[in-house]
């Protein structure tokens, strides 16, 4: 396959090199043309274009790992750009921003939760997705045959692609991510207020202060623009905060001992049930699905199994010869997961079976 | 010596062990009969006394180490129970509500900030307070000799004794250590809810969730007394976070970049303030005081110090035999800390020199 790989840095240039070494040929561009000398040396491109449309040139798949602030606008140049069979992806921690984008059936929103404490293409490496979800938030009308071929090449790279709807999922990134950035941010600078001119003599801090603050003024060029790609659930969520410290502030001017002792193992619940949600473990199965060859069923397939946190492993999909029919080879892991997999298949109104 | 503890758990326990290591007697009172035979298995008392007084008899320091919802009943019976000579302390983890007690010469307020993820004396060790800080909080009606006593004693620990005003000592635990557990706790629910019935798809709970809600459902037997023991300092938190959660979402609401990235800026400078402060080294100067006869004065010069962050390695006192007068011998790690020491010493009107 021909990648082009749209912004080389962290991430788009560990792209590049996972997927050289599975042997594809990947094209970067690069708006800093330094940046793309980088990446050869570091041999996360086969070649650097001097242009954009150079770099999309014959490419089966596009990457575009360029900051979220511009993000719409080079998906969208990107998209320009494409021959018709190349799926168009992206990296951007906030998916609503395109969904002008995904308007083309070559677009599927993207978002690998691989880390990104040290950037740019130096710190790239082949291995950065291994086991990590990389969510697709494809449309209604993706084309199955590209989302299929993304999937896979995602899961080649060791990462676990999740369909999820793209609203879901800046609200999660929102409640997950986002928002602990935020009360990060808040919490030190209410603990440099309080200590006022005393601020020089805070001799200890204890481990949950420096734990709930290490992302405290993280990355500003890159922060900036998530909080604002991504207002609306993060205004939600601080609302949300907002009334939740009210209740939390009331029960204590009211010294009611019941309510904060209740309120206290509430939160110890929710976060073993968080930390707990979506630990899969089992036996892969095969499943067989046929279906009609419409835009969009696949993708709707991906969805409806993303909800239910069903992770797909791999899938493979197979065009009928006549064009009207198709099947979806789709690997689950767990028992419990295929076969909640055959029933939310088979809910669409479509034949499946276990291979 | 002889000293007392009272409450046998993790924190009394360790008390007991390091007192032990040291050569002292330690007699060992709980409230529940059972942990005080686990405490001399483990070797964390020489004898456990069957009631209060008869741990006290004799005592020449007394830890209380009592739940923070009984602490202030616990340690008066404690200063009843003990003879004149004996200075008693507690380990609570907020300091206000033993207001009271601080009009005893005999009591110093204390908490050493070590470590509590496990409860009960199977976990204690002698160990336990090596590097931490203990903050202490001397009234000005606190004994000199009593207060230099346990300094020695908690330094022999292992542990940085740092005096501080009680209130202070509440406000600084409240922004480092409780509010953070309320926040914790708060993201966690709104993290649960806000993803609703799909809670459990949330298949990749990124680190700066993990990091932040790490405290979150913390011990609940704890913690609900530490909230309402330190509410009004926490409420003043909260009405805090909730003024700074407001100007956030005004800047979102307006999109306002510049706002955003001063105030992400701000953050990341109040953080790395926050984790330099404190850090001190350099070689140990030995001061001597000429201090009056006086109520207090030991207290006064510990709690000047502290407040500007100048660590008390060690200190010793030795009254003169007239009674008037005395000497205090501080040893001070750094240059810098001991030229502060001598300036803020002399400002009280007490001759200080380097020995």
């Amino acid at each position: 396959m021909r990648i082009a790989v749209v912004g080389v840095g962290l991430i788009g240039g560990s792209i590049g090199l996972a997927a050289r070494a599975l042997g594809h040929e990947v094209v970067g561009f690069d708006a800093d043309a330094r940046v793309l000398v980088q990446a050869r040396e570091r041999g996360a491109v086969d070649a650097g274009a001097a242009r954009l449309a150079a770099a999309l040139a014959g490419a089966d798949a596009a990457f575009v790992a360029a900051p979220v602030g511009v993000l719409p606008a080079v998906v969208q140049a990107t998209l320009d750009a494409a021959q018709s069979g190349c799926v168009v992806s992206d990296v951007g921690s906030t998916k609503r921003t395109l969904i002008a984008a995904s308007a083309d059936e070559r677009f599927v929103g993207g978002h690998p939760l691989a880390g990104a404490e040290t950037a740019g293409v130096r710190h790239a490496r082949a291995e950065l997705f291994r086991g990590a979800t990389w969510y697709l938030t494809p449309a209604t009308g993706t084309s199955g045959v590209l989302y299929e071929r993304l999937h896979r090449l995602l899961a080649a790279f060791g990462a676990q692609p999740t369909a999820i709807d793209a609203g879901e999922h800046d609200r999660v990134m929102s409640s997950v991510s986002h928002l602990p950035h935020v009360l990060a941010n808040v919490l030190v600078a209410q603990a440099a207020r309080a200590l006022g001119e005393d601020a020089e003599r805070l001799p200890a801090i204890g481990p949950s202060f420096r734990d709930a603050t290490r992302v405290a003024g993280a990355n500003g060029a890159i922060w900036t623009d998530i909080y604002l790609a991504n207002r609306d659930a993060l205004i939600a969520g601080i609302d949300d905060v907002g009334a939740r410290l009210a209740r939390v502030r009331e029960a204590l001017l009211a010294g009611d001992r019941e309510a904060l002792a209740s309120w206290n193992e509430g939160a110890a619940e929710d976060r073993r049930a968080l930390l707990e949600a979506g630990v899969a473990g089992g036996p892969v199965h095969e499943l067989r699905a046929s279906v009609p060859n419409r835009p969009g069923v696949i993708a709707d397939i991906a969805l409806a199994l993303g909800r239910a946190n069903v992770n797909i492993v791999d899938m493979a999909l197979s065009p009928s010869a006549g064009g009207t029919q198709g099947v979806v080879a789709l690997w689950i892991r767990g028992d419990e997961q295929a076969d909640r997999a055959c029933e939310l298949i088979s809910g669409q109104g479509i034949p499946v079976a276990r291979a």
